[in-house]
């Protein structure tokens, strides 16, 4: 019998015992329920009981997270670890998601709980990891050092797929190194997947034969069905293609499993409501633990928002995400590429850099800061290749900008 | 085109003007991204704008639901019906969440979002629904009218297979027409699905023959890997089984929907995890929107619960939930079979009965009120029953009870 455990930080709340809430977790999570039974012996109890293993006291809050009506603080806080073990549990993330999220937050007693962080044990790289990753995003672009360049279709919606194409025709010309289907755009009435690869992909190839470089272009191939995401995929890859947008949360585990091991083409995720699990800092779950099960089932590159980003995320919540991202689970190719993104355009260059380690293995993702330059979209892909290259030399980027116009116009634009 | 709309309504909260916020909601998840576009054309705009149609303002609340660190209140409320055309969102349900629920969530300004209800149009007719759903499990378990009574392998965790068994024939012997894996036991080291199945189907099949009575057993099949759920699926069908827990959050859409296509059992589903989604009343999902969504996939039981629960929810909630899963999304057949369950040992069958319509299309799912009771389990089921035939026949219970021993004893324990 394996002795291995998967260990679960929590971040607990509640105007009772926190130690006795770690407890009752522990217990509600294995074996027990609301009465005294005749079969939990100490046998039943040795091969499956979870183990409160630490509990660190945090300052107590005198608001609530969840509504605590006619109660009152103060609220004790603490991050406990509560470890469960390996062969009660199994390498299933259906199992793993079960017992040590899905149940406990029915518990009564806590106002707040946020699960902060999973340690898996040696077994769990069982899991496929991404099948590109880092190394496999630069291959595929040809981008073999700084950041890859990358951009959107805009507008996100209505576009008919030849409107589409003249559209990536222009960023392919403008020079940047991946484009993307907005990720609301699957496969709607007025653009279906399969019309817009072939309005797209000629484009594509027919600019990697002119100029010998291959844009990735991700189409949006997600859909709730996986055979019709698997037949999305296949029509993807039968014309050329070689990466896709997934909403992750949207598709779920099953969805994304089971592509992953079918998969040839690239997985870019996208994380839309992610934010229903983090946004409330004393419930759901942090990014920490949410980005290593994605990273288990594949995903290659995933988005994370970016310094000054126009969502709610605030900086120091992007940067963490970005370290999270850079340390490997089991090994450094179970690493995802980050994608910086979310009211990008160059102008946010030298913070992130500065900010997340100095690395340059990231994608820079600028949709309107490109589409929305007022010299045009060839020059937002420079302003934004200018910016980087500000950053790199470590040079401010109102000075860069001094012998730089087109980063001269975006700053004056949106600086 | 389609004029059919998609309409949602959400729970807006926000320091500042609610009007505004909805109609950025609007413009965010069709066409909008942060700077204006020369792309974004009328007949763009046409094709894919989201609009409010409706705003009830609420009592403004003192309290924030998501923290708001140096703001302050009155915080508005409104309920915002918006309506997205089908034409650019389709009938594909990872489409539907990404549009019209992922992406709103990230928005800056609402301090609380809460997703209340799906209003869809007739050409979401196309998602397969339940299978069996309340005809299917009553035909199945032999119930023509009357609460399917339900019991669970307790302990819920850590039993062998043939333990496991032992408990299975003690229950049927009992006079049980359903029993259940607990949610938590998948397939772990210590009582492999395959071990499980050899080692119960045979009981079950053999008081078959003893007395004409199939217990439906459900087998906790699911698996993050669709591949692995239908083998279990597979091998549980092979052995003559006739249904599945199926823990909806932590096998996703994609899971749910590969299974369903595939599926010979009776699916039932446990929503753990739902909690994270729903607990707070300002932010998340509401159940009836929710379970909308997995109805259309295809549950057929749907646990949800009940009076004076052991865990957080209210009565006020269940009732709702309740009559939720009694109304048909596009016709009776779409109906899941609602289980009651959490706590339960009978002496919430009035309370039931009165408050959820009087009726008994439903599952009575008692765990620790049957193993626990205090003359044995048979005593369990039969002051179950007892209960709803109090009921049934509009009686107190504690009138019941005085000819009716077992309940009597289950009263004396835990009324």
């Amino acid at each position: 019998m394996s002795r291995s455990t998967i260990k679960v930080t929590y971040r607990l709340e509640t105007p009772g015992d926190i130690e006795a809430l770690a407890a009752k977790i522990a217990s509600d999570q294995s074996t027990g329920t609301f009465t005294e039974l005749p079969g939990e012996t100490e046998a039943v109890r040795a091969r499956c009981a979870a183990r409160v293993e630490a509990i660190t006291p945090l300052e107590p809050s005198d608001t609530p997270s969840f509504p605590d009506p006619g109660g009152s603080g103060p609220y004790h806080r603490a991050d406990a670890v509560i470890s469960y073990p390996l062969e009660a549990v199994g390498t299933d993330i259906a199992a793993l998601m079960t017992i040590t999220v899905g149940g406990v937050f029915a518990a009564r007693g806590p106002t707040g709980i946020r699960v902060m962080d999973f340690d898996l044990p040696q077994e769990w790289a069982v899991h496929p990891g991404p099948q590109f990753g880092i190394p496999g995003s630069r291959q595929l672009t040809g981008v073999a050092e700084g950041p890859i360049i990358a951009s959107i279709i805009k507008p996100s919606l209505g576009l008919l797929p030849e409107e589409t194409a003249t559209v990536v025709k222009q960023l392919c010309e403008a020079g940047v190194d991946f484009i993307k289907d907005d990720e609301k755009l699957m496969s709607p009435g007025y653009s279906s997947l399969e019309d817009r690869v072939k309005a797209i992909m000629p484009v594509i190839l027919d600019h990697e034969q002119k100029t010998g470089k291959k844009v990735m272009y991700a189409f949006g191939i997600s859909s709730a069905d996986p055979d019709v995401m698997t037949r999305n995929h296949d029509c993807v890859v039968a014309a050329g293609g070689n990466a896709g947008v997934i909403n992750i949360n949207s598709i779920g585990y099953g969805g994304m499993s089971f592509l992953r091991k079918r998969s040839k083409l690239c997985l870019h995720a996208h994380r839309n409501g992610w934010d229903i699990l983090t946004r409330h800092p004393g419930l759901g779950m942090e990014f920490r633990a949410y980005q290593k099960i994605w990273r288990l089932l594949g995903v290659d590159q995933f988005q994370i928002n970016g310094i000054r980003a126009k969502y709610w995320e605030p900086d120091e919540s992007f940067v963490r995400s970005f370290h999270d991202l850079a340390e490997p689970i089991f090994s450094p190719a179970d690493r995802s590429l980050p994608v910086v993104c979310s009211g990008q355009w160059g102008g946010q260059a030298v913070d992130t850099y500065r900010q997340t380690g100095r690395t340059l293995d990231l994608m820079y993702l600028a949709g309107g800061g490109v589409h929305g330059h007022p010299m045009g979209p060839a020059a937002g892909v420079r302003a934004v290749q200018q910016a980087w290259k500000a950053a790199e030399s470590d040079v401010e980027l109102a000075d860069y900008a001094l012998d730089h116009p087109e980063l001269a116009a975006a700053l004056a634009k949106w600086g």
